[in-house]
């Protein structure tokens, strides 16, 4: 989307907040609007905005090129808010969990003074003010039910996935026999991939009219682009160029679930397996060049291009499988704009 | 309810677990059915049940004596846990909140070896179910949306309710000036009566087919008698007998925004300001006597009285003006359960 598009969908971020500041369901007080406005400020609009923007994008594709009227935009707007306040209700109750410290350039909601354990309650208002908004302005609507199962579908997953990740990942000792691919795959699924690529077109979908029982296969599509995003993610936190990706990975030294040691897990000879079990989850650097040098030694490197070519293929023939012309555009995009990607 | 009411609706809680536990939206692994399992069997089951069983209670008063079939009378069932789960929720994260130790006799959930910050976002898992349990049991009927829309606006105020106890009571250093009647109606208004009082009568006509906009008044009339429970609550925490009550009232202790304190700085003489100033939210015992020599001296447990008659004869006036014979039975009844209540 062009950047007015962008400024056109922080505009609607404005709007959204000031009709949720003035809810005539709560009796406010000033000191509880400022706390909610200075918290959605810090916690909503700071993020990339991909998700939400790619509401209003999949919209006008699947509108095949009409107009869309003030109202209509306003409306696909919304929907993007709501998917960037589930992220932003997601992150600051991870970041309370993991006990994080920065987020998107800044301390965690959490760390801020004055906030600390109050950011629980915060997160949960984040979450209420999606069904807030959907109810001002999607009352009328037939899909209302709909949008509202939509929602509440993809939080379920996204909690769900996330428990996986937590009793899976944090328990107990720490024990690489567990990180296998279907456990991999299944924590990415339901932890990411539904609310970052399902949920956004599905909310297209539905403003379209459509319904959603039609668009299994393509939400497998998406679920499967999600899963090929988070690989990648994986792939760049260990291989990126942290100039490019603004970060410097920490993925090994936090004893992280991810694609990497996955595969080399995997692949790895007895000694190796060892040297990963002695070296990996520890801050000292020199188990990390360990891992590293096992990741090398397996090629890890060349298995990550095999994958990501084959994925691409078989993503593609995928969407081309689709019988409507503006489904398969959207899906291109989607795929587009993450192939290759090195941030 | 006779108890064997009570144990139809347990028995309705194991088939709303087992249903849940086999949600298709999420592919289970058997770690993860465990650990939701006994997360539900430790966080839902184990209070007093009165907001989910007065939801039948209600139900049955509104058909006016009519014969519940079995399918009513689970569905009923199923919309008195949605409250119960509301009410684990809550619980599970406001314990996090206040670091909280004990909970219904048993250490709180977060507190549990192996748990820890995983607890929240098994709160959020408990308010995920309730949405699960709606589509499964209600996407039919035609008063589903509004089931969804009261869940979600009684979840908005009782977190809008908790944001304003936080912020009025634990932000900056322990101060009373903020400790007058308008913020505690407020507090105690959203944060406990609507979903506690109103809630379960809201769903009970719901499910008998009438429009919640219709019943302004019997909303006023449920807040009202949940923040008299609440003024209860607060009064039996220090003048209640700790033998029927069950536990020994701390919140002088905690700096709690009680009813009491409320009154007491409200009729006292500057000298007494000051020594509750002084004493107020301390755990040594020499202040917590002095503050509560203080409410003696201003006579609160006649004040108390006081409040208790008139709130009494105000309720019963606002109910007797109801025109439904049903709506005032179940008015009543909630009122007569807590009316002089000694715990």
């Amino acid at each position: 989307m062009a950047s007015n598009g962008k400024s056109r969908f922080l505009q609607v971020y404005n709007r959204l907040k000031s009709e949720l500041l003035q809810d005539p369901a709560f009796d406010f007080t000033d000191d509880s609007q400022h706390w909610i406005e200075r918290m959605l400020d810090y916690n909503v609009p700071g993020g990339k905005l991909n998700r939400g923007l790619s509401v209003i994008d999949s919209y006008k594709v699947l509108k095949e090129g009409k107009e869309l009227g003030e109202h209509e935009e306003f409306l696909a707007c919304a929907l993007g808010w709501c998917i960037e306040w589930l992220q932003a209700y997601f992150l600051v109750l991870d970041d309370i969990m993991d006990g994080s410290h920065t987020r998107r350039g800044q301390p965690c909601w959490f760390r801020v003074p004055q906030v600390g354990m109050i950011a629980a309650n915060d997160g949960i208002l984040l979450r209420n003010h999606i069904p807030r908004i959907l109810r001002l302005h999607f009352r009328d609507k037939p899909y209302y039910a709909d949008l509202l199962d939509l929602f509440n579908e993809v939080e379920f997953q996204t909690a769900s996935g996330q428990m996986l990740d937590l009793i899976t990942t944090h328990e107990g000792a720490k024990d690489l026999s567990k990180y296998k691919m279907p456990v991999y795959k299944r924590i990415v699924q339901y932890k990411t991939a539904y609310y970052s690529f399902y949920l956004p077109v599905a909310c297209a979908l539905i403003a379209s009219g459509e319904n959603l029982d039609n668009f299994g296969d393509v939400k497998n599509i998406l679920v499967g682009m999600g899963t090929y995003f988070q690989v990648q993610d994986d792939y760049l936190d260990c291989f990126g160029d942290p100039e490019v990706i603004g970060k410097i990975g920490t993925d090994i030294e936090d004893f992280k679930c991810s694609w990497l040691i996955v595969q080399a897990l995997q692949y790895a000879e007895e000694n190796q397996t060892q040297i990963l079990n002695e070296n990996y989850g520890k801050s000292d650097p020199s188990c990390v060049a360990k891992v590293k040098a096992i990741y090398n030694e397996l090629q890890l490197q060349k298995v990550f291009a095999e994958y990501e070519r084959s994925s691409y293929e078989q993503l593609i023939a995928s969407i081309e499988a689709q019988p409507s012309k503006a489904v398969q555009e959207v899906l291109k995009s989607f795929l587009g704009k993450i192939y290759r990607r090195q941030k």
